[in-house]
């Protein structure tokens, strides 16, 4: 729980009572948390001031069913494994719920750590109509793997799938020694693309080629950005240009590497005031296109699970305690970790 | 509430307790209902053995909400209009709900007038979490106009809409005189389609044309079906052609009327021993596909509402009362009705 | 022939002698024209600087086969009719030719009254390969209709196309009262969209509406565009906004307009320094995108012209004489005519 | 040359007049061919009698330019090198040429080897509108690996690639120990998809898998290859199913590995009476769809290629003599070798 008072944010441990399951609600009592980026820009108050319990990167098991449920759904048994996600449930009903994949823009989304308590805790409530199963086909993916999918992994993996590239052609990833950006280049590769990681300085870039990249561009030493992408890739440019990072600078950059009809997909967000521009010619010219990917509905996180279980994709993990909550924000927001830190409980 | 008794489904009025709104639930207090081709196949138990209200067609407004409900969605109020579609839930967490617009074809399908009280009655139960809401865009529609749409006319629209034409083409609908093929014929008029109407005899021929088909095709005098199609499209044959009858014959004379890269759409459904043939070499040489479409999504239902919202899609009916509903049922299935029989409470 | 000479260009007509078709080429003898805003673009030497004869929206009949086409083709044939369109020659195998639909944007593209002999002329001379045929199945469309569509009406109708918008949803035509635009608006009409215009003043909205548009925005009366836009859509957007005008503030109020998952198409070609603004975050928030779209390909050219001949587009055009295209440049390019100039020979 | 005398063809080598190309047309010096199992049904008539040199996988570089082609095109250059494979001409301008992608079905389609001289020769002459490039950037991969590719790894690879499916999913190839099943389960596997191969026998198995398949069924041991693949996949199906084979009996079987929402995608051809039941309630119930697909285009080639450069693609191909051309057929149309046979001149 947040506490702010000056510049870095401060957490205090408390004993809680333990949640109760209202009707069509599930008692999730969890085993673990991953740490993402999202809970230090929400522990930093930069979207809005909150004061649930942070966490959306949980995994657990059912423990108990609440009234309605088993009639509802007799296959809904406790013991069941389930995750909890940055999306905690969406309405079913409004005009994004009934779009095809609409959940993700539900009007009335409840967020994990935002809009209701996060799984930096031992028990969840989740709303039976919106778990998210983890089908026992993914048992051999352990709680650790699983957790930093349930948002920087799927953001990754349903950007790239979004771009609707080929199979066989380039994607690039802006910010790919980065949080998601790691992830990206993971599952860029294991979807069969030839991956192009941009980002800043030596390490990223041996990071980013050891996680599967064919090339790195490091924008520390190319001062052209556009015509280093495209001299790497026989002068077509990348099919799929993802910016996983929040930086203005990457933005206006990525344009010059894409591909004819490729498209520029936005994830990250830069500050307010960091515009992009372009001019209409550019897209009469070639037919890209520019569009944008946030997280991913369940289906598409049971999709990103599936590369975890074959092993062509490996989120980068390493353990912490619950205590050092301070440390670990403090580092994850200066970009000082490859990977994400695990909680255990 | 049929009672198969010999040949002909009888039905008695019953008079029974108003239902109550469990939690997360919705009491809607029906206006009106129309009746399905469905309905008739429920009531003669070729769907399986029911004991169920039927009727999947209603449309009214809320009376009660069941406890949750308030804190769920704060949006939901007594009055709101709502349909009461065949779709009456889907789980929302199994393998097809998780799908963009999956939801169709849910495992756990609850179907109204089947596996829960229908609309043939003045009150029905519905869940919050997946109820039709009828928003106030669509208030100058009447519920007359609203029912139908909620089987037959989404069926209609859906598969015409998942066939991809591009506006201008031409759409076959096959069966274009029947329940759901006049529909069709309204529907592929209105989203721009050329609308080639195929079904036996002069009658049908003049309602097709009258709702706006371009051609129409009459099977009881053309030998070879292919052929006759072709040459009304300048020999390129039908971009979708859409099989809105559950003859084989007619699904097996479709195929010819396939125009290269054409959508061939199974909406009708055959007895289990009339099935289809083809030879590989055909899809192989003009790239053509077959698939198939069943209902719609609720977002399918607002879609095809807002056609007869416009005007342009006008669904035909004729009031009706409930002590009629055997003879209505044997019209039905004889096919002597041109729209939809509408029964008010 | 353009004499560029001070601000207006100046033309002459001269004798020239009738070329020749080449090997695998075709002589085309031509019935009429017509002049498009971009004949003033090029002959006041903003696309650069131009010795041809300009014009692209030219019809005649093949009148000689070049050395052999009749081997190579034998269902070519003198009398047959067709278009001399923007693109006269695509080179058929670089990276764009070999793509799908990617002859618009040939490497080698040869342009008609740029780099090579132009429509106002008598004869033109067009390669084999890359005719534009107007097969039989058109010949009721006269030659004063198909000129029209083979520059403005296609660029109009691939724009729309290419929004890939669902029929019954909204596309709005930003210069809706405008040459391309106001085809735009019989187009996107035709193809079963609910059409908001946008321009500016009384006279093209009257313009606009009677040409199928169902809303008329006049930005010379709104504050906001995209709140009159969502108004007139109850609340939604257009799923598709073409951008039809070169004027950089239609381009920068046009992304008010959009609906969740929208397309925003750039069609108009603004000046150099006129850029437009965007922050990623729209994007994610609502999965629209941004493409572009350029005239478009043979195939779009015949199937923008059966709409024509159908008779739910149609052109507006008015005589006019080869002497008076220095007036006739001068009103187009000031916007004065509703419709196209046509010249016959 | 084939000389159909009795069942089996026979051959003969002759000294004939190096071709002279006409205007237009490129002299191609052939370096290679492979040998494609359609030789063998050419040679032995199965579709139709042609007096052609056999030969549609051969590699070689320009010599010659016909008159014309340089200026109609600077960048073509003596010794550029090209394929010449099935489709050695398409029209440019009828009904398939002018849609995306339709140059596979042109109706006026030249094939190599039928309606022309194949490869099979020193010298080809090609039309320089439809050469196939080979450019620079392809270099490293050796002729011996772009030969085979022309015919066979580009049907399997078109095949999978119109399938659409996400990477990460699976994707059966019936016939997966086949000459372009084998290539097909390369593809596959090198495209992100999860590879069932099936096929008769172990030793077809062993290939398969060493290839990149992920599970093998073999027909000559499982009695329900619907019940076995979904077992394989966790229940599921396979979201493409390629029937690579002619085998009317593997199309049978192959609906039932179908995953819902799947893609059953006909290539090989079955004898004429071997033809496919369906009943339509499967393509309604699970919204499944057939298509079919034939080789590709010369995009689809050169895409094929990259993966070849890159070494996740590696045709197995072994070197023969011309001389040998009568066992060579007789061994390819047994199906007893992997692979494909080389030949150089």
């Amino acid at each position: 729980m947040p506490q702010e008072s000056g510049a870095s944010p401060r957490f205090e441990i408390r004993q809680v009572p333990r949640p109760q399951p209202g009707p069509n609600e599930l008692l999730v009592k969890l085993t673990l948390t991953s740490v993402c980026g999202t809970d230090c820009a929400l522990a930093a108050g930069h979207l809005g001031p909150t004061r649930a319990v942070l966490g959306h990167e949980g995994v657990g098991t059912i423990s108990a069913l609440g009234s309605g449920v088993p009639s509802l759904d007799p296959s809904v048994e406790v013991g069941q494994r389930v995750g909890v996600a940055w999306i905690r449930d969406a309405c079913g009903t409004c005009g994004f719920c009934v779009l095809p994949s609409g959940e993700t823009r539900c009007v009335g989304l409840f967020h994990s750590g935002r809009s209701c308590d996060g799984t930096f805790a031992e028990y969840a409530v989740v709303p039976w109509r919106y778990m998210t199963r983890i089908p026992p086909r993914l048992d051999s993916v352990p709680d650790e793997l699983v957790a930093p999918v349930l948002c920087g992994g799927v953001t990754a993996y349903k950007a790239i799938k979004e771009c609707h590239v080929l199979p066989g052609q380039y994607v690039a990833i802006s910010g790919g020694g980065g949080g998601v950006g790691a992830l990206g280049v993971q599952y860029a590769s294991a979807m069969g693309y030839r991956v192009v990681a941009v980002d800043a300085g030596e390490e990223k870039g041996r990071y980013a080629l050891a996680l599967g990249a064919e090339h790195y561009v490091d924008i520390t030493k190319e001062k052209d950005l556009g015509v280093a992408v495209k001299k790497l890739t026989d002068g077509r440019g990348c099919n799929g240009v993802i910016i996983a990072t929040g930086a203005g600078a990457a933005y206006q950059s990525a344009f010059e590497m894409l591909a004819p009809y490729g498209t520029y997909m936005c994830v990250g967000i830069p500050p307010p005031n960091q515009t992009v521009n372009f001019h209409p010619i550019q897209f009469i010219n070639n037919g890209a296109k520019v569009t944008g990917s946030a997280v991913g509905t369940r289906q598409d996180i049971l999709e990103a699970l599936e590369f975890v279980k074959r092993g062509v994709v490996s989120p980068k993990v390493e353990e912490a305690k619950l205590e050092d909550m301070e440390s670990i924000l403090k580092w994850v927001s200066e970009g000082k970790i490859q990977g994400k830190y695990i909680i255990r409980f």
